[in-house]
């Protein structure tokens, strides 16, 4: 069932969307055709997801699937986007998502890639042990959530870490090609390292927790229910930045073209979507496109962008469009 | 010289920049340091750009650099969103702008690369025949640009035109993979359709008429001095998208993430940015960076954006930062 | 029906093959088993082609398949080696026969893929007219089929030229990085390039004529009937080593493993195979393995090689084998 | 100093050579001008080969450089080449030997890249424990070298296992792309894989005992010294055919174009040389040319093939060459 406060969360201004209630049900409309679709498969790259349901659609409990724009953002905040991006870059890559290739300065293209991912995880507090820098992520999870649910799943920590070829093949690669900071450069660590990788992967959230995460975003970095900053100003801009630009895997350019918002959707179906100084969403629905998004939060999105004034560019005077500002 | 009335152009409502004075002076301050800058290369794939002066900077004769912005806003107002993207993508190529390469629907990847741009061009009017067709975009560019200058450089075509054999390579790469539209497949046509693309690419402009543009596009597009619709809503919304995502070639994703404005760049040193519902500027400066875009251009950019609050995600509510809202 | 001393050819030397008559029987019979082979198909990429039967093995016209090999020799007896592989590498490419890429110099690979053939064409006679420099081949084919049938399909000419997208798209790609002589500069002259490559390609001959050419070739150069020295020795060493490691297509490396004979192959499903200073083999069956060779011929090669000790390495002293030399 | 029954060795039949004594002063000729030779890097990869002196030349300890062809031809000869080629094939990659990719069927493109040396080395005795193992290549390799000094070189394997970042990636990509038998799936013993690995690649050997290596390739697989049969006739001759299409990484078709013979060289600079039936060489010494070869050693290859009729179609009949036939 639905529980629309669970889906969305608008920012706890009450003046951000002044009618409140024919816009909820404008959305409750969108979710029940939503439900609808039946196409989209499940990923079945880890046996954990393999077994979700296509039916579940909104409520569930999930990994935090936009993690790697939290990664992002804890690191950014912790240490400048200037250190971040002296490991990273910010191009989009025109490539699969885990494809065995980094840029022309040898760094991953971005953080939304799984070089990119691992190579920001490698940057949190690793001067700490490793108890007490997954400690630290998940307290960072805890404040941008607003202290909704946020567990871990061992299973599928477990999962991620005996499907984990490729993601082994990529950290060799990188260390190779010195990718790694200083402090994660002896090959015994390298395995320590993915292990944290693979845990923060395995970070569960639900709805309620993931649709505050979002809202936090598009709050410039302050939680809507605690109202704590919890993201800094800048790196909270720059993940949106990113989102919009490489959030979608490789729809990610159709996605900010047609819909125009950050977004930042993961395997396990879950999807997180930002309308800044409005509100978070999460999205959940395991079968997915052929790109790797779900294909039940894509729609949504689009129906949402087709009758609210959300786009990036919808802003722009001179529109004729009937599009309604909430 | 400088006159920034030239440079650039705010909106024709009085309002946009309330405080105009100050504003003019920032960006001379920003224009007078960025002359300072002897950094770049002048491009040299053709005679007539290796022979421009390094030192150019603001006002001058150049090419429509921003052209493949333009062409798609004027195919997408004739034709629709669906049928031109029917043809061309949406997503970043992580490519170099001109290589021979197609997306895995056999489509280049977007309108802003060569292969894309090419196609553009095949879609506009193309049942007309080639005298008219060349008329139908200048008088679309007149338009555009307020009845500023907009000539012919018959030298750069004929230069372009030499110096063609990759543009050739591209065109009969997607004539077998079927790219073009069902009216240009006949190889006597291909001919013609690359000598269109090379007219549309010799279309001269000034500094004063390429902001004119750039200011349509920002006002929607509706031209800010004659106050005709010259693109429609969604065109210009969907152009905006492309050239945030794509306009400034490989460091596009670099650019969106530090400046946050739609642009697009050319080999000429050209470039136009837009500030959605505030301004439109043309900066020109043959000297280019590694990724072939305008240094002095770039770097003025990024003053801007460290001292106004022009940044796409610049709006985010809890920003401590103390740009300036002009 | 089959007449093998049509098939196969061997040199004039009656003491090559003393046993001459179980030879030809234990070929007829090899003959016979893969005329009995349904799989593989016929090459569509021109209507011409796709036209053949896939019953046709052995005796039939077909356009000169091994043209590569001949071209290359022709061209290396006239200019020298060194000068010709100033623009033609040696090394097998790893990609496709049509593949749009040049070596780590800036060349074609080699003179087995399609880029390579078409600079070693133009290689042929450049100073000379079209006219004259067709002439010159087709008397050069001649004297290397010992006046054995050679003539000129002028539908797959056409055919090949209204086909040639992919071929232009190469040619305009290698004119961009100055892969041609310098003969072979202007636009206007890359047509007709190109059509002389065309001209070459739409040469044809008989299975008896291709026999007698594939001999020549195992006979040093001399054409075994009429005793005339038609390819320079170090040429015809040199087109023997090419075709050994480039001959067949992407599928070179496992037949000089298996085979180990030098051995070019065409879409039309000709091939020729030469057992050095013993006879060279004309096969012709045009169905298709997934790799463009004929599926009939490669397994003629395989029986015949698993009966007679020809081999490269099957004179290695100590063999156990029972293989018979004929 | 060079004493010339080290450099290479004739095949003990006292005919194979009848002029033994002015072909030794041809090539110690030869061996002289080649010693003049100042070109040419020494490989830095691992430490323990940066600290070569470039002035080596002929005689001194090296690593077995042709380890690969020789663990094929055990592998080969243990199992047979069926089961062999169903986990490695037989094409030139025409890429980097430590390029990350498969063919199309994703297995590694050849025996002699490093993802085939890997697959080849794990089909070694993968039944039996390390040490077994282990100890079967050496005694292996002791009779192919007819009780010659073979040794192990610890400081080389812990050199190369500190600096193996790159076969790791390899080897997960492999794991994950199901390149490994099954007897090697666990990551636990992925481990042992690339160590066993690395222990074979630091198989040590001198001048004299790779040069009688060489020979019994030459011979059929059969020591030329104990006349006793190490290598089955079969795999002798596949190691040959393979040798010399992939033996001397991006330069292979080169060498065998000019050279014509089967040759596999190493980073450490030794090279052997095989000319089948008359005599195998091993020449050492350590600056390499660009594409990783011995600069010394191919270049005395290619006195060796303008003086004697050594090349694979030196054999042609109608060669008017003066090359002398030893």
């Amino acid at each position: 069932g639905l529980s629309l406060d669970i889906v969305c969360r608008a920012l706890q201004n009450d003046l951000v969307i002044p009618r409140w209630s024919p816009f909820v049900e404008d959305l409750r409309k969108m979710y029940r055709e939503c439900a609808a679709i039946e196409e989209g498969q499940v990923a079945t790259y880890i046996p954990q997801l393999a077994r979700q349901s296509p039916k579940l659609w909104g409520v569930s409990l999930c990994t935090v699937d936009g993690q790697r724009a939290f990664n992002y953002a804890i690191v950014a905040s912790d240490l400048g986007a200037d250190v971040v991006h002296s490991y990273v870059g910010q191009e989009p890559s025109g490539r699969l998502f885990n494809e065995i290739c980094l840029d022309s300065k040898h760094k991953p293209h971005n953080p939304m890639v799984n070089s990119g991912a691992i190579i920001i995880t490698s940057l949190i507090k690793n001067k700490l042990n490793m108890a007490d820098r997954f400690d630290f992520v998940l307290q960072e999870y805890r404040k941008i959530a607003g202290n909704e649910y946020i567990g871990f799943d061992n299973a599928t920590f477990l999962s991620e870490r005996a499907s984990a070829d490729r993601n082994y093949a990529l950290a060799y690669y990188m260390k190779e090609n010195k990718c790694f900071p200083p402090e994660v450069i002896k090959s015994e660590s390298l395995t320590d390292e993915l292990d944290f990788y693979f845990q923060l992967c395995s970070i569960e959230a639900n709805c309620e927790s993931l649709s505050v995460m979002a809202a936090t975003l598009a709050n410039g970095g302050v939680c809507p229910i605690t109202n704590e900053t919890c993201i800094n100003p800048n790196p909270c801009r720059d993940v949106l930045s990113l989102m919009y630009s490489c959030g979608m895997y490789d729809a990610s350019g159709q996605f900010s073209f047609s819909v125009g918002l950050p977004a930042k959707s993961g395997v396990s179906g879950a999807m997180i979507v930002v309308v800044p100084n409005v509100l978070g969403l999460c999205l959940f629905s395991p079968p997915l496109d052929k790109l790797g998004n779900s294909f039940r939060g894509v729609s949504l999105c689009k129906k949402l962008i087709s009758r609210f004034n959300f786009h990036n560019y919808d802003c722009l005077v001179h529109s004729t469009s009937n599009k309604i500002d909430p």
